[in-house]
């Protein structure tokens, strides 16, 4: 088969699109053929060299993907050849086929095309970890979301709206926020013309938010707590501004709030598991309802993979990019 | 009559036994008249003029109390005059009478002598809400309490023992970490000699510890984040150590951990009255049971505060300081 390789890390240029030998399900695994890819940052992490796969993973980048079951692993139940189905992976989705343990995958929720399926699995099990169930938002609550035009973005606004939450976003252009407004977004922050701490307040009469969402890590950190809600709880789920910074602990315990950081790739199996249940459960009947959809900024062929991470290394984009795998 | 009045701030001879007026139960409130009171680290904040009560709290230091009840305000049922009861209170505690929302009211747990049970209320409520409700402490998890020959340590030990649970304390003394090993705990580190990251590895193999219960706030964090396991959680309770400093967040996120900070004495009522409750239903039955004692270093007369927070503020005792109303 051919997948994208790394064989130097590097800029957009370093992906390869080259043979490569198929992967062989094993024991708890399918085998899905790939219809298509998505791309994520830790992608562009990965190509940079700055994010090893985790132990066993596949080494082609890749952390979800849609397609169809092409061979059942020893010991799986549930699943059958031919189904139609999207997939969390911890690697290998840019490839045209890849091994998948069977409690990541998903069925295609109704409604939603094959392909754009692809742009579910990733964005969905880290907004509902982090935002339902660690954090978990409740419905009257407010939810910051930086970076509200992101994949990310898109899901966490219409999860949060789908369930009764008041919902703040901040983003970098006027085009962005209105996309984030059209998802169902309440309060628009422009953050390279506004203070978010100080238009959030304003929006809230100065009790803040609830749970925020955050990609930025050190940067935002010492504003995220002042703008935090009394029992506030801030869900970090990316470092794009830095990996360490002062915590006013104070402040923290003055309004009785918490701080979480995750990541999914590293979760174990049955950690995902149970994310990828819990997103089946409970935000696969919202996908089928109609109230939350896949956020689809435009799909490139596989083997164009460089210019999709450009198009994401720019931030060029709202929602998701798919690869089509050929 | 009469009451712990602090006319000025200062050290513990700021603290003057008075006659002052008696305080007049309100809507939903009693009139506890006190047998016993204890002492908290709160107090010597309060003493010092660092820890303004609340608004609407009584001027007077003390956060718990037990006694009987005198009189009940408008409105309160399932309380009757003459019961023996032990109170968290917003403050008013060194006094010969308290009025407290009957939410805050516990009744003395079957076996405890109505003078210890004012060893209770702070301590169980504060482990139970961090440790349990918030941080999530499971059987077969592993709990490192700093400072586990205080009154919250002395507790903490106790109900994590009692859930199934593994435990580390740090103290400044052998004769204090034999205390803490009588109560139960496991792993006994001597933060004098000896690294608390280091040696929880070493007790661990290495996986760290799962909650922490931490008094010391900016002194501890960097430590706190490296002594946490996988799926770890830092619960912050009180900052001796400072109030600002450096979070690795890529090490939190890593760990895909989890840092909280709270304090009891701010929360609104129907907070205190939700934890008082889940007390009652899941620490009053360990206590009545012989699982869970009050831990209590010495009972001294009420007018004699000043001695009380001296040995309080030098660290000479292990768990709660009494004192005794006249």
């Amino acid at each position: 088969m051919h997948a994208i390789t790394i064989p130097e890390p590097g800029g957009p240029e370093a992906l390869v699109w080259d043979e490569v030998p198929d992967p062989v399900p094993g024991e708890g695994e399918v085998l899905v053929e790939v219809v298509a890819s998505a791309v994520n940052r830790a992608d562009i992490l990965q190509r940079q060299g700055f994010y090893e796969p985790p132990p066993g993973a596949s080494r082609h980048p890749g952390l979800e993907c849609s397609g169809r079951i092409a061979a059942l692993g020893p010991g799986v139940s549930g699943w059958n050849v031919g189904d139609e189905v999207c997939a969390l992976l911890a690697g290998g989705g840019y490839a045209q086929r890849v091994a998948v343990p069977a409690g990541q995958l998903l069925p295609v929720p109704q409604g939603v095309d094959l392909r754009q399926a692809a742009a579910l699995p990733e964005v969905t099990s880290t907004v509902w970890s982090n935002v339902f169930m660690i954090a978990q938002l409740r419905p009257g609550e407010t939810l910051l979301v930086h970076g509200g035009s992101s994949g990310i973005g898109t899901m966490a606004i219409q999860l949060a709206k789908a369930v009764g939450a008041r919902v703040a976003v901040t983003a970098g252009t006027a085009g962005k926020l209105d996309r984030c407004a059209e998802l169902g977004a309440d309060i628009l922050i422009d953050y390279r013309e506004q203070d978010f701490v100080d238009e959030l307040k304003k929006a809230t009469d100065g009790a803040g938010a609830d749970v925020i969402l955050d990609n930025m890590g050190a940067k935002y950190l010492d504003r995220n707590v002042r703008a935090l809600a009394v029992n506030g709880r801030l869900a970090i789920i990316g470092m794009q501004g830095g990996v360490k910074a002062e915590l006013n602990i104070g402040m923290l315990l003055g309004k009785r709030a918490a701080v979480s950081a995750t990541s999914l790739r590293a979760r174990p199996l049955e950690e995902k598991a149970a994310i990828v249940a819990a997103v089946r459960e409970h935000v696969w009947p919202l996908v089928a309802g109609g109230h939350v959809r896949p956020v689809v900024d435009r799909e490139l062929p596989m083997s164009e993979a460089a210019a999709a991470h450009r198009v994401v290394e720019e931030s060029g984009h709202v929602g998701k990019v798919l690869l089509i795998a050929p």
